[in-house]
């Protein structure tokens, strides 16, 4: 068992979908990484920064989910980052209403120490210099270090984000940053140019059509579940991300064969992310049922075939 | 070994995409089908019309690939059916630039006696009233009538659609034409609607997403081979067709887990039919091709997971 570092924000979100909207909701892509990577028993981390608002139940909640939060900066008179967005009916799509920065500005990330030898390392969607401080301050080389990012860095911090895409072994984002961050339409080809720039693995996401992992030549496909329902996709990469890097702080194992079975968890504790509001499917998921849908994707996508 | 019966169109198609265009080449969604099922070594016959413009090469390669074309009628006087169209640089959506009817517009198919007894029947994308008339013309209940068919029917003949749609066991159809033909936006739900209205299974081709195979609660998913490169995406559909109805018609097992097998065959052949224009692949594939390409697809989506 590996110890997990996340780093990320740790938010309040407002959302409106087609089914309702929400109040400040607990939300962040360390949250959603955290509660995901929680299923599999490991040691794990958060380092973010809240606002003296944020409610201390939700630092407790973590805690009890054995979620390390003492790398979480409290700024007692600063403001919780706040990001509010509605949902279009296909759910595919989102605007953004509000998106406050706060306590985030300046955010300057400290590692605890006893995080700084951890295995493996999450560099939750922030700006590319806060996941390269991150990495800076470890003290011992991770085995795995998994970065996920988005199109908005790319199009405003593109050099600094190739810096520390540099530094990490798997790089998770989705088609459409895919193909921004490499110039090529085809996913395939996608994935060696982003190769090219450093991570062995590149993750792409493809929301409700699953998501590709590719290493050297390899390719592994992880069908999204179907579901009658999307209530609210908020999160679901995030907890993607989480379930990967869980399962594979859970098992050691960073090989090709083992980083399937990584992706399929990861497409698994997606699947019930997008069942409720935020997190809050999330906060009550058992073992039982992480385990009962497994076997659904087993089901789904596993076959016997002889040859003609 | 069951015989397949396929009826559709046998069609000119002049295509252009990104990569270049061709002048009037061999399609219609009945070759498409029958070279992809006679990868499987199985008799089959097509049920269509062509005009005396038709080339007689055409008809003897169908024929040096075991695929009976006496249910093809020629009407010396008449010109065959000619489809045109321009992709977009996405090749996900195409522009229809001309559609001639021709000998298709009073199209009454006859299916030959040898034929009437066939095990499997695959009606290809047509006017449901003709694909109809064929199932009229069984004299031996089919073991298997699979159906395809698009939005066009749908927007002009629903009656006759929904008629046919209640005599058949599998209907293949694309996501949108799913969500039109169900009036649900999941793929899930829609797949039940459809279910209520006759087919026993459902396969909701997604294009460069793969195919879903749904059957009362159970659900399968079979993913394109992701590829560096889709030249020309036209058949990929009715390919796909003729991998299911022709992995079918060779093993004779019509059981939910050798559907899976038939849906990743159709996956399989599918692949091919996009890699050069028109029939250009299908046409000189290779049984040893098709099988590496089955190790690749157990590659890119078997697993073997421990539980946590």
């Amino acid at each position: 068992m590996s110890k997990l570092l996340i780093v990320g924000t740790v938010a309040f979100d407002a959302i409106e979908t087609p089914f309702g909207k929400t109040d400040k909701i607990l939300g962040g892509a360390a949250t959603y990484i955290g509660l995901s990577a929680s299923q599999f028993g490991i040691e794990s981390g958060i380092v973010s920064v809240v606002g003296g608002d944020f409610p201390k139940e939700y630092l407790d909640m973590l805690n009890a989910k054995n979620i390390d939060t003492t790398g979480i900066e409290i700024i007692k008179e600063g403001k919780t980052f706040f990001w509010s967005g509605k949902y279009h009916n296909d759910m595919n799509s989102r605007d953004t209403l509000v998106t406050e920065l706060n306590v985030l500005e300046h955010f300057n990330p400290i590692v605890p120490k006893k995080f700084k030898d951890s295995g493996i390392v999450m560099l939750g969607n922030l700006h590319p210099s806060v996941q390269s401080a991150v990495l800076d301050q470890m003290t011992t080389k991770p085995k795995l270090v998994v970065l996920d990012t988005m199109n908005f860095w790319m199009d405003i911090a593109l050099p600094a984000l190739k810096e520390v895409i540099k530094r990490v072994d798997v790089i998770t984002i989705n088609d459409e940053e895919a193909r921004q961050l490499s110039g090529e339409y085809s996913l395939v080809n996608a994935a060696v140019k982003i190769h090219e720039m450093g991570p062995k693995y590149v993750v792409i996401k493809k929301g409700e059509h699953g998501a590709l992992l590719f290493n050297e030549g390899n390719m592994f496909y992880a069908p999204a579940l179907p579901l009658a329902e999307v209530f609210d996709p908020t999160g679901a990469g995030d907890t993607f991300a989480g379930g990967f890097t869980g399962y594979l702080a859970k098992t050691e194992d960073i090989s090709f064969n083992n980083m399937k079975n990584a992706v399929i968890y990861g497409s698994n504790l997606a699947s019930f992310c997008v069942e409720k509001f935020g997190t809050e499917r999330m906060v009550d998921l058992s073992k039982a049922e992480v385990e009962r849908r497994l076997h659904q994707f087993k089901q789904l996508t596993q076959f016997e075939i002889e040859l003609m």
